[in-house]
C-alpha cells in the first residue's frame, strides 16, 4: 500500500494537530498549516518540536486564513470541539468535491458535524433555515436519519498523545503519539489504509479499524471519568480519583455507563477493558487530563463532545446514564461559570 | 397534655439551637445555654433575637463548659454534625440515667451516635477498644445489631427554620420555625407529646410522628439535592438547579434515590412528594442551602450526615444510588480540599 499523496491542510494546528502535521512535513509530505495564535511565530521562526522521538524544527508553509490556504486533497482537523461552530467557514475555501476530511478531535459527534458542514458547502440550500443543533447528529454511529453523501468523505481518528504547546511555535511531545483510524461511514477501504501509510511513513503508529463507533466509545471509557472528574470533582488528578474509594466507585460506574451506551450504538466493549483502563491509569501518576488543563487555564471545555453527546446518544437509546448525566450537568455549569467570569474580566 | 418540665440544657446553641432555646426561655422554661463562640457576648449583653414572629431579648444562664452546666433533665443538641466526635465529652457531665436527649441536627445517624455516646457514658467499659466508626450505626432506622438500652432516651427532630447568627449573641429569624418530632426507638409516647407541648407553649409549631426514619428521610428528599448541588455543582442556588435542564434531571434523580433508600428503611414516600418539593423550591427564589452557606464561609460541611450516611444505608440494603454516591464523593472531596486550604492559611 502506497501512502496517500496530495496537498494536506491542517486546520487547528494546536499541540496535537501541530505535532502530527510537523511529523508529516518532516517526512517530506506536502503539508500546509492554517494557524491563528501561532501564525506570526511559525512564519518568523518555524515550528520547533521537542519530542521523546527526537527534537526537530521545520519551516512549513503557514497561513492565517482558510482562503489563503486554498483547496486541499486531505484536511486534518485538530480544532478544539468548542470551536466547531466556526469550522464550516474554515472548511469552505479548502474543500472540493473530492477532498477528504479527517478529524482527530475528541469525543462524539465531530464527524457528524463535519459531514453536515460539507453537505452545506456542497449544497448551500440543503440546510434551509435549520441550525446544526436542530438537525441533530446523523450518521452511522447514531442513525438519526439519512446519511448525507458528504459523510462518505469524512474519516475519524482517535489520538493517544501527550503533547503541549509551551510557547508560540514550540511543542513539547512527551509520550505516545499513536492513532486509531476509521471511516465515518462503513468499514476501512483502500484510502483508509493509504492515509494510515501516510502517518506510518512519518514514523507514527496508526491502527486501521472497521468501526469508528468502536474506537470513539473505547476512548470515552477513559475520557469520560478522568476528563470529567478532573473538573467536576475538585480538580482531581487521575491518582486522586483512584485513591478515593467513593470517587473510584464513581469512575467505575461512569465507565460501565460508557460501555452500556456503546452497546446501544452496536459497540461491544468487554467488561475487562474497564479493569485494563484502571490498571493503565494507576501507572500514570498524578495525570492532569486535557479538560482539567483547559479548565485550570481558563479555556472553554470540550464538554459537549466528551460528555454531552454520549449522554444524549445513550438517552435516545433508552440507556440510563445517571452518573454521566450528573457529570455533564456539573462540568457544563462549571464551564459556563468560568466563561462568565472570564467575560467579566475581559 | 402538660408540657415537659425540668432543667433543659442546650448544647450547640448556634442559630437554630439558640433560637429554639431562646423561645423556650422566653416562655418561662428552665433553659440553660452551653455556648462556645457566643459565651462572652451573651453573658455580657444577653441573647437578642430579631424574628418575624416578634423581636425579643433574653438574659439566660449561660455556661462555657459542660461541667458548669451540670446535669439536665432534657438536653437539646443543635451542634453541627461535623462536631459529633466531641459530643460525648459534652454530654458526659450533663446526662444522668434518666436524662432525655433530643437532637435537632441534620441528616441521618445522629441519634445512633448519641445513643452510643450515652451507652458509653453509662457503661464506660461497654465499647472496649472500638471506635464509633468500627461499631457503625445502630438503632431502628438501620438495624445493624442490638439497640442499646440508651437508645430509649434519645429523640430526634427535624427543624424547618430560616435563622442566621449575624453577630455574637444576635440571631435573625426570617422564616418558619416548625419541627417534626419522633422517638428514636418506637412510636411516640407520653413524653414525646410532653416535649411537643413544651415547644407549643413557646408559640412554636411541632408535629409528633411515630417514625423517626419517616421524618428524617422526607427531609433528605430536599436536603440531598439542594444542599449537595449547592456545593457540588458550582455553587448552584436552588433556582439555578431548577433552571438548568440537566441539573433538574439530576436533582429529580437524586430525590428518586432518596425515596428508594427510604423504602429500604421501611419508609414509604409517595412519588408525588418529589413534585411537591420541586414546586415548593420554585417559590424559594435563589435560596442558598445551609451546606452552601457553610462552604462559602469556609466552614466544615455536614457531608457525612446529609450525604454519606444515606449512601451507606442504601448500599447496605442493596439499593443503587449512583447520583447520591457521586454527589457524596464530589462534596466530600471539595470539603477536604477546603479544610486543607484553611489549614495552610491558619
Amino acid at each position: 500500500m502506497k501512502p496517500f499523496t496530495g496537498k494536506i491542510g491542517l486546520i487547528g494546528a494546536g499541540a496535537m494537530g501541530g505535532l502530527y502535521g510537523a511529523k508529516l512535513f518532516q517526512a517530506g509530505h506536502d503539508v500546509h498549516f492554517l494557524m491563528r495564535r501561532d501564525y506570526d511565530a511559525v512564519r518568523r521562526n518555524g515550528l520547533k518540536v521537542f519530542s521523546h522521538m527526537g527534537d526537530f524544527e521545520i519551516r512549513p508553509p503557514v497561513y492565517n486564513s482558510a482562503a489563503a490556504l486554498g483547496r486541499c486533497d486531505l484536511v486534518i482537523v485538530g480544532l478544539k470541539t468548542t470551536d466547531n461552530a466556526s469550522l464550516a467557514e474554515l472548511l469552505r475555501p479548502v474543500v472540493g468535491p473530492d477532498t477528504l476530511v479527517l478529524t482527530l478531535q475528541n469525543g462524539l459527534g465531530n464527524e457528524d458535524h463535519i459531514a453536515r458542514d460539507l453537505e452545506e458547502i456542497g449544497n448551500p440550500e440543503s440546510r434551509g433555515g435549520q441550525t446544526a443543533e436542530s438537525i441533530g447528529p446523523i450518521g452511522p454511529m447514531s442513525p438519526m436519519g439519512p446519511i448525507p453523501p458528504a459523510a462518505d468523505r469524512v474519516l475519524g481518528g482517535v489520538a493517544f498523545v501527550c503533547c503541549n504547546r509551551t510557547e508560540p511555535g514550540v511543542l513539547r511531545h512527551t509520550d505516545h503519539g499513536w492513532i486509531r483510524l476509521a471511516e465515518f461511514s462503513g468499514p476501512a477501504r483502500g484510502r483508509t489504509h493509504a492515509i494510515a501509510e501516510l502517518f506510518r511513513s512519518a514514523g507514527l503508529t496508526i491502527e486501521v479499524h472497521d468501526s469508528l463507533a468502536q474506537i470513539r466509545w473505547m476512548k470515552l471509557v477513559w475520557n469520560v471519568p478522568f476528563n470529567g472528574l478532573g473538573v467536576g470533582a475538585g480538580h482531581a488528578t487521575s491518582r486522586m480519583v483512584l485513591e478515593d474509594e467513593t470517587l473510584l466507585r464513581v469512575a467505575r460506574g461512569l465507565m460501565e455507563e460508557v460501555v452500556a451506551g456503546a452497546r446501544a450504538d452496536g459497540v461491544v466493549i468487554a467488561p475487562s477493558y474497564i479493569d485494563d483502563m484502571i490498571a493503565a491509569t494507576e501507572s500514570m501518576g498524578h495525570y492532569r487530563s486535557s479538560m482539567q488543563i483547559d479548565y485550570e487555564a481558563g479555556r472553554p471545555l470540550e464538554v459537549e463532545s466528551i460528555l454531552g453527546e454520549p449522554v444524549r446518544r445513550a438517552r435516545r437509546a433508552g440507556i440510563p446514564t445517571p452518573r454521566m448525566e450528573f457529570l455533564y450537568g456539573v462540568v457544563r455549569r462549571l464551564d459556563a461559570l468560568r466563561r462568565a467570569a472570564k467575560t467579566e474580566m475581559d
